[in-house]
């Protein structure tokens, strides 16, 4: 690693943020983040969105920008104050506040091709967004299923990443999930608990956990009861959690679903590997996960945003909570920070 | 209904209270049940066990018992002190606290049945029990699967009985429990679900609630996202829901899983119907299950049990808490009550 590891700056990462839905409270949210101290000792922070639509959320959210705005495609530097990209394509008057439209999800479309291509370009070392709504997104890009395929496509990437779901000091991956409950079982193999296991680590290490303690889930109520209520606990994860053991992971399990959480909530595991998506969901939100992170690991930059949504109802208010978002920023800031070590 | 609902007095409803396991805290729990003045407030109380493990409990958990001791298939009025009747059929030097062994599952068997067999006499209005092993029960009584099973057994009841989970104000029942997960989705039918919903509806009218709402959850992640993640919803759930509707339930959903616990915890829903185990297992036991109560709904008689298990760990040391046990009568009285009506 040179004496120079970041892509704008020798001691802080530079982070693409991407304006999200304009309907929502994204907007509010961009323009709290970009005052928060915290936020702006972390990181260099690059802006993809329209400056009124910027203004109008400074406005809503009281607070006092202190940033530099500049052309798209002009030359600047971001260490000092953070830069606003003003793309001038979108005017708060054709904002339909609290709607999924297609001006709405053309905007956040754009600002979020930029910053990832800032990112794929090496200039930035992270990328994060407030909040989308797929629907808008829809509108104007059918193809839009996820963040993951969308980033893979404008980036060219064809690895293997996945959405990591983050609360306070727990993480969450998963096995198989958005596929039907019918699926699920014949969708769990050893070679995808592998699979997941490694990214599972290879990303906690890279948030800064030295030797992550993940605990896998059990599929099967009671963990299949030695084979009674089902037997993929003993053909398929039990193996495939001593493979991992074997190759060195600090794994364990499987587990019983209904206890696994409530063990990593009193600090016993880092990460639980669950087994399909209502499983880890159902006790992360339990959990406040809305107070969480949802993070694109395995790609070649970290990609964050908080795990709430476009919060419509309570958007142009000014109460939107910033909490998740400054999180956000702050885990992709620390990932950046620990690939450059 | 006459002047004299109950079994054994005008005012209070008996309940028969089986000793559980004698190697965990339920000695200990009943002993210290049996000094509450909310449960001697509430029922009249008829223990089985035997004398000399219930005093080793109430020395552990440093209570002095105030009741009458009778010996079995003695003639005895319940309706002033709580009365014990002594079973004689284990000695504390028998018990190997913390173990699972035969004698302690032949201790809590022959309690329950006596308890059973007086309820289902017409005898006593409800019944409960503290913890029991089922490893223990399964040393004397191979077929002891679960205690629907074996109550039905016992009483020679074939109709629909269910186990319900109750934490606080919030009851949780589920359409498939103990199979493996690969054969819920084909094991959810609209019949399986009403007749689920049917015996929530009544149990929880039984229970105090007017005119029960509830929740029923979806089978897939984000309730099939409209079929993208699964059918089940559309072709099964929500018109299983609108029958409800039409047949007078004040019944909703599907709701996707991964939130309905967060609605019914705020007070939206009184119940939520979950479609398998781990679906309101791991929501209630991140809510704190361990707190609340399983009650065996649809038999002839309320059947309850503090939700917690045996806690071996713990045995002896007279810190076990009383408040699910004393949740579990309390429950049973009511619904005793309500049923006197």
């Amino acid at each position: 690693m040179s004496a120079n590891p970041f892509a704008a700056n020798v001691t802080r990462p530079t982070i693409a943020l991407a304006m999200g839905d304009p309907a929502g409270v994204g907007s509010e949210l961009t323009a709290k983040l970009l005052c928060l101290d915290e936020v702006r000792a972390a990181a260099n922070i690059v802006v993809f969105g329209d400056r009124r639509i910027l203004e109008e959320g400074a406005k809503i959210a009281g607070v006092a920008l202190d940033i530099s705005y500049v052309a798209p495609d002009s030359e600047f530097d971001a260490t000092g104050r953070p830069v606003f990209v003003d793309l001038g394509h979108l005017s708060p008057l054709d904002v339909k506040r609290g709607e999924a439209t297609a001006v709405g999800g053309a905007y956040a479309l754009e600002n979020f091709r930029r910053a990832l291509t800032m990112a794929h370009e090496g200039k930035a070392d992270a990328v994060c967004f407030t909040p989308f709504n797929k629907k808008a997104m829809r509108y104007v890009y059918p193809g839009y299923d996820d963040e993951i395929r969308f980033i893979s496509e404008v980036i060219g990437f064809r690895g293997h990443a996945r959405e990591f779901n983050v609360l306070e000091n727990l993480w969450n991956a998963r096995v198989t999930s958005h596929i039907p409950l019918s699926e699920v079982a014949s969708a769990i193999t050893a070679e995808g608990i592998l699979s997941e296991l490694t990214l599972t680590d290879r990303t906690l290490r890279n948030a800064g956990f030295d030797n992550p303690r993940i605990a896998v889930a059990a599929l099967n109520p009671h963990a299949g009861d030695g084979g009674n209520f089902g037997k993929e606990e003993i053909d398929v994860i039990e193996p495939a959690v001593q493979t991992g053991i074997d190759s060195g992971f600090n794994v364990s399990g499987p587990y019983p679903a209904d206890t696994v959480f409530i063990r990593a909530k009193n600090g016993a595991f880092d990460a639980v590997l669950t087994m399909y998506h209502d499983q880890g969901q159902i006790a992360m939100k339990l959990m406040g996960f809305d107070r969480g992170v949802t993070l694109m690991g395995g790609l070649p930059f970290p990609v964050c945003t908080p795990a709430h949504g476009t919060a419509y109802d309570i958007a142009g208010r000014g109460i939107a909570n910033i909490g998740a978002s400054r999180e956000a920023i702050l885990l992709a800031a620390r990932m950046a920070l620990k690939k450059a070590e």
